[in-house]
């Protein structure tokens, strides 16, 4: 078991049986000094009663004390009851662990439309307190993960003037803008001391970097949240501007490492494509280009079954709603050029390409020819195990 | 075989051997008069060779000839070279049929970014002109289908004041607005007289109704084309408003009863969803719901699976952009009720709805509670026989 939480920081998980019986599933994150709070939440209008009551949180400009995260149920779509449920879990976890409830951190993953089984979670509790004091990152990542196939987390040190500091990034699911039932969860944790404005901005920045650009299918979750939690407990303030962007260069840093983890497991993932696409007017027509592209079923089952078949890349070019001339447009593929301002180039390679397609990573590369504009985005691949992991999830 | 294209038309095939050897895969249709011609194409902004001459074509307002198809290769992302290989076709065609090559319609689908075999479509032209004769529509269907696991046809006969005409439509692939690889062909034959610019009204007003309203994954093709060819031959002209609107509401009809075939083919699917959004703003909002519920991955999974995981449905909902209140919408699923006004109701139905759930056609019933619009939409479930087709297409 490692010790890799920042300073102040404590984890506690338990077997609630939300779901399954003799799983972890119920998670806890408690820090021992209020903590400066920062969020970004799901843009889906039907969101999950934990992400609302986050939302208030945030808006409240309140420190925080702890985070609680389950999986088996999503906790949206569940109405009045639902609103109930969430505050009971602040108020029980408030209670049993002697901290405010609105300083409770709530976090779901799972079912949606099915509401929190609260006896479940109230007789999770005495194990939920007597198994606090691990200071172990994976053991939390654990009791939020559904149909993760491996932890999600990452922990770095990092050196600054005054002292060390330290960031501890825990996530589940896959992908940011596009995730469903994979809903994706994430808690940054640091003993860094830093202002809440601060914060939240470069928390927002550093998301926009990462996390907004990776996707698995293209389906928004309602419980989508990634939240920071900053205790101050190293002594170390970040103030000066050299501080402040070392350290927002380490978090970025970090959040790329683990949502690259969330692509390469997207739900039976077995390849990632990097699809970077550069020469656009600007970086909005660069986005379409790159997110038609991630998406297009027909480019992940072609991708997943190692199929040069770069014409369908060139299809979601041309049906992305982007701004640019066709004929200016060339596309390599594992760094084979197929494609160039309109023709078709280098056929005989196609034995060379397949073989490079046998990789994990799979290189896109979309020449627009037409400006300075450019954006890399992540996706997954499209193969049976997707259909089989989310055919039959709920049974 | 059938005598179901309308008169003065015959088909002919030939196996020209553009992928496979010994099957169909060259297609000819020609009427012995002038037709009108009317034709709707890909939004895509790579389109395809032969989709740039049949604009060219509408865009001239002459008569046309003859309908020329192949499978194979889809002549797209196939530069100048591309170019003057339709161009060759068409004027092939007419050398041997005898009519103007300005007047040979050229549709193709297929592998992207390969050239048209033109040693194998020269080689095809004697049994192209020996087997000339027919007038079954289904042999002429059968040489342009890719992954299709059936032919699409319907012909029909018209009883008007005048006279009787026909109508009858030959189609491949999966959709109009969404397929890419499953390009969608269509070709749409009478034996009625009609104004070119009624003609393209009617058919352009039929297609929105119909093919515009499916979808199987989302992927617009290069290749989409849907024609209409009326040369007259029944001797009946349509003139009077009465006779346009029944003849129309018959095109309306058949394109209908084809754009199903192909959701039901799309690409290995086992279901089709009949989503019918309803209560909306306008029929925008509507029709922004109905699409992002037809292409979420996840609802699509579900419903291969028959799991009644109703919650993926209001998550695409949510995501959807279209402009409602949250909380007054509703959801039927099969006709049972599981959400009313951001409430889960009918937890006990589930059962109920799994037995219903193993029907090939889903009913899903939106009501977002806000207004007068409406839009209906058809979408194929997303399974392994997807992943399997599309992950080898090629090879």
């Amino acid at each position: 078991m490692l010790d890799d939480l920042p300073q102040g920081f404590r984890a506690s998980s338990a077997k609630a049986g939300f779901k399954a019986k003799d799983r972890y599933d119920l998670g806890l994150l408690i820090s021992d000094a209020d903590c400066v709070f920062a969020g970004l939440f799901t843009q889906n209008r039907f969101c999950a009663a934990p992400v609302l009551v986050c939302r208030e949180i945030l808006a409240s400009g309140q420190p925080v004390r702890a985070v609680v995260a389950n999986s088996g149920q999503a906790n949206a779509c569940t109405g009045d009851q639902g609103m109930r449920n969430v505050h009971d879990c602040q108020k029980l976890i408030g209670d049993n662990f002697g901290i405010a409830e609105t300083s409770v951190v709530p976090l779901s993953t799972g079912v949606i439309g099915a509401q929190l089984k609260m006896d479940c979670f109230r007789a999770a509790l005495p194990e939920l307190v007597n198994n606090l004091g691990s200071r172990d990152a994976e053991g939390f990542t654990r009791a939020f993960m559904t149909t993760d196939a491996f932890p999600k987390f990452a922990s770095r040190d990092l050196a600054l003037a005054k002292g060390t500091v330290r960031l501890t990034v825990m996530a589940k699911g896959a992908g940011m803008i596009c995730p469903n039932m994979a809903t994706m969860l994430c808690v940054c944790l640091t003993d860094a001391a830093i202002a809440q404005n601060v914060w939240q901005g470069m928390f927002a920045r550093a998301v926009e970097q990462t996390f907004n650009r990776v996707s698995v299918d293209g389906d928004t979750s309602t419980n989508d949240t990634i939240v920071g939690l900053a205790n101050g407990r190293a002594n170390v303030s970040l103030e000066t501007a050299e501080d402040l962007a070392v350290f927002e260069e380490a978090l970025t840093d970090i959040l790329r490492k683990v949502s690259h983890m969330l692509v390469k497991d997207g739900e039976g993932a077995s390849k990632v494509m990097h699809i970077v696409v550069h020469g656009a007017r600007d970086t909005l027509q660069a986005e379409k280009v790159a997110r038609a592209v991630g998406r297009s079923q027909l480019v992940k089952t072609a991708i997943y079954g190692g199929d040069g078949n770069w014409g369908r890349i060139i299809t979601a070019v041309g049906y992305s709603g982007a701004d640019y001339e066709p004929e200016k447009v060339s596309l390599s593929l594992c760094g084979i050029q197929r494609f160039r301002q309109g023709q078709p180039v280098n056929d005989d390679l196609e034995e060379e390409l397949a073989e490079r397609l046998k990789a994990e990573d799979i290189a896109v590369d979309i020449d627009l020819g037409d400006g300075p504009g450019c954006y890399r985005h992540e996706a997954s691949d499209l193969g049976h195990e997707y259909v089989s992991l989310n055919a039959d999830y709920r049974s």
